[in-house]
């Protein structure tokens, strides 16, 4: 899926940001994947460093020891369960820090947006994960919290981050509305799509069993997508009078994040009329960084800040036999609300130090005129495409 | 797959209408995916409405009534298999539809082909899967027509509906050999190689179960339509001298479509010689509409028409132990025409019909001028590309 | 994965050459998927015709017969396991000799490539499969040799004919450092996603079984690759001051084909230091040929040998239990460097020998002045792109 961020990312950016764009999903790719390893996993699913807060980075919760010593156990008598659960949440981790760099498009050095993923991923998304994704020790879960793949862990925490990134690092070079003009739709249309695919992976995945909660989260993560293509596309056709295939795999993805925390608790029908609101709602949350004068690129907060909340709340009034509806009370809903503020200031408020100690260090920003002739040849060397026959 | 659909389709055409394309394949997956749910599982797979043709929309045949009301059946109870087969099932709806767009490529507006979309997959694509995919219920398979993943339901249905609407929508301006020169040959051989990925799903998932029919399937979705390469490079070697990549990707997707309905009761052997057979009577297909004078403008028609007849008909044939060359009889030949004539007919005037209806009323097809400057610009409001990087 | 082999090549080379680059995968998938229907399948696991090193073409050890022969042990009841296996060894022959063609960019003739592949894959792969992948026939595993995924049989034995062919055909016209300057950057990278996507399957899948080595096997082909981007990043940052994109790609590359002999083998933190050590090794190793003066074009022998051979000889260091740092002894490292050693000569002389014959007989590379003009259009009469909108 990682790589789908980096597709859906890189086609939306100009022709000569396009590799620095992919780069930081790729960077993050090989160093999270690398942390997740050495003390990520202990940290997530290790016996309780701090109960309820933080595992051990140099302990495992399933017998393992973390997995640099899973020779302890024997590497030739491995425990199944354990290790492609660390395998498939390695991937949780590796796509929260991916999709942050949508913020800060076209302007970042690669070299400060690493020093960024290692040390956010290490205080802030490890724990957060611990608190929604260890069911057994994690505060969220033991308080109630129902969120099934990651709409706190992962898109809340991602777009509140992207949101201080966006405010640290500044507006790019000739910011206003119309300066997006992707550069290429179909890459951008692939990286939605690879990302489709891998999320049915992840909502039923989540299960970690072959069940009936697999097959219904599978189901939400066709339907609501899809409703949410139309509800984003019928807005769009309304505000600005044509539907966009930009706006069709936004909505998809919009679509795709609220669903995540809800994909086991809500009827299909019910995943429908998320759908179409998240996509409606999201359609015009977008233009909200032109009115309030912030340059998070690539909508990252417009989608995954506002979906995950959308998708977190919902199910406080929608989950089935949990929600105001079924229960006529406001408790889940309080649960999750408050799930979705702790995970939203502490991301925020991490990241934005984080990056301002990085900018004010070694510099976050690349130069206005390294900019302006493009990121790609001023920090890689590279340009993206040399299309040109003769 | 459906993506899969937009970039095969989308790279062929030319840079100033690949958005258009690509949207009507992602426009059927928002639309397609939300109505499969709301009643369109009930219509395949409902308890008989009318016996051997259609489902109730609003009941289901597995217990769980139909997918919105599925928390009746418990949202925590779902019944695993009833409804993964349910998810499974609705991208063959989400792709059949797709597969027609095909046929009116640069020229047709976006809100007529969703209206299209929606009125046609609800009176044409649902009942005939009933018929053809409701093992228990529909009328081939209880007549003994063996469509292992939907020779008939997929690709005979879309590639007739793409000749109805290919004649409704009339030529594209400037028609005439020569005018289909692909502006992006990656893009095609990329959705060419999702679809193939997709098809072994489609293929070996049609048996629903983990078993040696699931493998033999796996087997001839690879064979045959590397039998396909083969012979269309062949022909076309031939035919113009030199074997191109659109005719190895258009070889590949002839060989898949032909092993559709076949790929459970062919051997390999037998496999490989359909594969061969698809491969070189596609190359010359898709000539006739240059003969004939229809703008079937990417081949919908010479590829899924032609080579799902092609894959039913061969059953009749070499099905193992239920073909002419097993039991000396023509008894199964007459049933897979028979079943490939009537889903084709119906197809055919039902897609014409809605498509005339459509083109008279709200207008089918956009205007020349708009079509010279582009369907992208003028329907969408965007372009594809913008590669410049000055 | 042969599609990603297709694309990451093909967004390397000059947008006149992508068609070419493309087809070559394209191609292979043809004809060794035909083939290893046909035959191949029989001579890697068939009843044993010259004991440890050849099976017979067209008798089957499953008790199936070769795969043409299936329907004598009746279509209808076909063996899971065994087909199921089968066709997943397919994919391993495609892909072997799709790797190869990454040395001959620009230059060669279609038509002499697919007689090259049908000859190679029938005279090398398929003895040299039987070998390694036959674990109850096969003198290497017989000899203790331990490659799980293709260390030797796919990556040194297309890395070695690799330099053959590259040493036949010659180097291509104005062949100095910088010459391959990469026409699409996200095509090459989406090869190397669907590459580690696909190879996830190769190395987990080659376990035949779920369980925990297939666990392992997973987790270390996400550790290996993430750790070598890391790796090569590092290099290419002190060697030329900027870390790339294609950097990062190859590494990821370079760690997945050092780590697929050893990932079942291996504890993820040893699986880490050989990433590392096969992305900094190999982002060294592709200056070799400006050295030495071959044109291994897209550098399959520094990524595929020189990877192949760091992989399978670390497991003579490091494997679990097996290895000199368990053991104290040195065996197990010259088993496995005699292995690799005997397909490195094997491969490299035989292809050397196909390579010249044909390139004596029907040629092998175009003509100098079609090689300037572009493979694309001489050889197969199209071009990749046509993005003008006007």
């Amino acid at each position: 899926m990682t790589p789908g961020v980096a597709f859906f990312y890189g086609g939306m950016v100009k022709a000569k940001s396009v590799v620095s764009m992919m780069m930081m999903s790729f960077g993050a790719m090989g160093l999270v994947g690398v942390l997740w390893v050495v003390y990520g996993y202990g940290m997530v699913f290790g016996t309780p460093a701090i109960p309820g807060l933080l595992g051990n980075p140099f302990d495992g919760s399933i017998g393992l020891g973390n997995l640099l010593g899973i020779d302890e156990a024997g590497a030739m008598n491995p425990d199944l369960n354990g290790l492609a659960f660390a395998g498939f949440q390695a991937t949780f981790a590796i796509i929260t820090v991916a999709l942050i760099s949508g913020a800060i498009a076209d302007r970042a050095k690669f070299g400060a947006w690493m020093v960024f993923a290692g040390v956010w991923v290490t205080v802030v998304y490890f724990p957060v994960a611990f608190w929604v994704f260890n069911l057994d020790e994690g505060w969220a879960p033991l308080w109630g919290v129902n969120d099934f793949a990651g709409g706190t862990a992962v898109h809340i925490n991602a777009g509140a981050a992207a949101l201080a990134l966006a405010l640290v690092l500044g507006k790019r070079v000739g910011f206003q509305k119309g300066i997006q003009k992707p550069h290429n739709v179909p890459l951008t249309l692939l990286g939605a799509s690879l990302l489709w695919f891998g999320w049915f992976g992840f909502n039923a995945g989540s299960e970690a069993a072959v069940d009936g909660v697999a097959a219904i989260a599978w189901i939400n993560t066709l339907a609501a997508p899809a409703a949410a293509i139309i509800g984003w596309l019928i807005v769009e056709k309304i505000k600005d009078g044509k539907p966009t295939s930009i706006g069709a795999a936004s909505g998809a993805v919009a679509g795709l994040v609220a669903i995540t925390p809800a994909c086991n608790i809500l009827t299909p029908g019910w995943a429908i009329v998320l759908g179409v609101i998240a996509g409606a709602v999201c359609a015009l949350a977008i233009e909200l960084k032109f009115k309030l004068g912030f340059d998070d690129s690539l909508d990252v907060v417009g989608i995954h800040l506002v979906g995950g909340i959308i998708g977190t709340l919902y199910i406080g009034i929608f989950g089935a036999g949990i929600g105001l509806l079924d229960t006529g009370s406001l408790e889940q809903l309080g649960k999750q609300a408050g799930a979705a503020a702790v995970v939203l200031v502490y991301s925020f408020v991490m990241a934005f130090i984080i990056g301002w100690i990085i900018q004010k260090t070694m510099g976050f920003r690349i130069k206005n005129e390294d900019e302006v002739a493009g990121v790609d040849t001023t920090v890689h060397g590279e340009e993206g495409y040399a299309l040109e026959t003769v």
